[in-house]
């Protein structure tokens, strides 16, 4: 029996969000339902709203930073029950048999992954649709546990901002005394300067903007460097083991790359487009320097971030809307005029 | 004593190259004298012997990729004694003392090592000259050790080919079935073949030419894929773990960074132009792939690599040239018409 769900959803590229009645499935024996509290407010939700990256089908219901209990589940379902505070991020299925899957990284699927909105179920062909709504149904693989320790409603951007940044520090090593810089200061930078630090690492922030240095510190930089500032920027050369890029724009890497040490790892996690102006190949011939990426996280490394930051008590920085003021925020966010992430309150809806 | 020492000299970046006399300095404690035997011919000395990188001083004497033998040795010099058969490549000295260099890693030394030619001395300020002459001085730091059962004159050019793909190969973990790739075949990349098939890994050769499928076998490819067949390139996609860039120019990475597989390194040694056409940020964040780039080796990985060598009987494939053929060679490098170095037999000065 499906499920009858309220949401907001676009009903095309052009169009404000609105209220939408749709239908969850009817749960199979592997599904946890979920009756949603509190979904962030991603910019990815916005490029695809607007189906500024192609591809987009309508109705669409965005949100990948779903936090939520669970109201039921199917017979085979043994890792949460009734009660449970769980989270779901972007991925809702993969095909859980290539080498990515089998190496936990299902971002990575080679057959790609299923997303948790904009995209098609792999077993009944339905469409996905994501965390603006009041519940959700997903397979229990999917589905990660989180701790009523954690205030729930700033736990919510862990799911895309939080395991985004995450995934990187931890996979490129950072630890204690690592030397680590951040550039850009919105909802994946705040996350990756707390996680930084939590891990123990001296963390530096690049921001283009003046005036942000108490903010930074507050949420974990041991320094702050203008980027525009030549000076600044010549005093860090050859500084920074690794170096997480979260600008959402193309932008100049050139000056970032010259603050990498020896062996140094620049990675992006904020851009998918091409790297204009181009890299000077000097820059990373002479100092064996590289140029990476990352995407999102895998599900048990996001199961590993909630329990690191239920232990460090990390959430993110958030503003609460409600699910009515959601076009309004889109706009703040297209500005960066958030600090740093907005969260929509469901009980609104 | 200063030695007069015969040698050919560019004395403009717009004249041939010619016969030139100069005195190599009266030996330190530290140094040792060598008689050369071979000097390979690098596309550098041409780039610098034309002033196309900037900042050349004539008269220049090129060359670093020396093979010679000991005809004289400081009183502090106890690694080395006369008749040995030496090697010297493109670093003289470095500061000795800074990070790089503490971790045998001079070719990165922070203050800039000391090039074997057309740089200055960094004791006495004079003009460094290279291996196209009949004799050099050299640190005894700055000089390894060459097996006499390898082919001497096919030795010379593993100390600049060989270990600017020697050293990127260790780096990043080449080893008994790593799927490697080469791009181009040319001086470097045939070195990268013969070297990543001798660690044991599964080589492909990219290549823009066909007919080239022999040959490449011949020197240590287990396949070949032609660059411009888009079907070949899609057959391989997502497949190596490391691919070795040789390619001297500018090109199109896009097509090459599809091939890597998750994690998969792309590594620059051929050239330190801006990447353009621009590098599509997609394709490294959405496989967590890297761009990498390394430069020649350390003192310390240039002898292990010659140690390797003299186990395996690898050296390069060469056309020996007398000294007064070399303006004719510079013709024949700058359209890729040598397979695969050119050495020059310095009997003939
Ligand atoms: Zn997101
Ligand atoms: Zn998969
Ligand atoms: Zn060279
Ligand atoms: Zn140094």
């Amino acid at each position: 029996m499906t499920l009858p769900t309220r949401s907001y959803a676009a009903q095309s590229a052009t169009t404000p969000l609105a209220p939408f009645q749709f239908e969850r499935r009817d749960p199979r024996s592997d599904d946890v339902v979920i009756d949603i509290l509190y979904c962030g407010v991603c910019h990815s939700d916005i490029h695809q709203a607007r189906n500024e990256w192609g591809g987009s089908v309508f109705p669409m219901v965005p949100g990948h930073e779903i936090v939520g209990r669970v109201s039921a589940v199917g017979k085979d379902v043994t890792q949460f029950k009734v009660g449970d505070t769980v989270g779901v991020g972007c991925l809702v299925d993969s095909c859980q048999h290539c080498a990515s899957c089998n190496a936990g990284l299902e971002q990575y699927c080679e057959e790609g992954g299923t997303w948790t909105y904009n995209a098609k179920d792999r077993r009944d062909g339905t469409a996905t649709q994501g965390g603006y709504s009041e519940r959700i149904v997903v397979s229990d693989k999917f589905v990660v546990s989180i701790s009523e320790k954690l205030d729930l409603k700033a736990a919510a951007p862990l799911l895309c901002a939080g395991i985004t940044t995450w995934s990187p520090l931890r996979h490129w090593n950072v630890g204690k005394g690592s030397k680590v810089a951040v550039i850009g200061l919105g909802g994946l930078g705040h996350m990756g300067l707390k996680f930084a630090k939590a891990m123990g690492a001296d963390v530096t922030l690049f921001t283009r903007s003046p005036g942000k240095e108490e903010e930074a510190r507050r949420l974990g930089a041991d320094h702050v460097v203008l980027s525009t500032d030549e000076k600044q920027m010549a005093a860090v050369a050859r500084q920074f083991e690794f170096i997480l890029d979260t600008v959402p724009n193309p932008h100049d890497l050139n000056p970032y790359l010259n603050t990498l040490a020896l062996n140094g790892t620049l990675c992006l996690v904020g851009q998918l487009q091409p790297l204009d102006p181009p890299v000077q190949a000097a820059s990373v011939v002479l100092g064996r320097r590289s140029i990476a990426g990352s995407a999102i996280g895998g599900i048990a490394e996001t199961q590993e971030m909630l329990d690191f930051c239920a232990e460090h008590n990390i959430v993110s920085d958030i503003e609460v809307i409600n699910m009515q003021d959601i076009n309004a925020a889109y706009e703040r966010v297209v500005k960066s005029d958030v600090r740093y992430r907005f969260v929509i309150d469901m009980a609104s809806l």
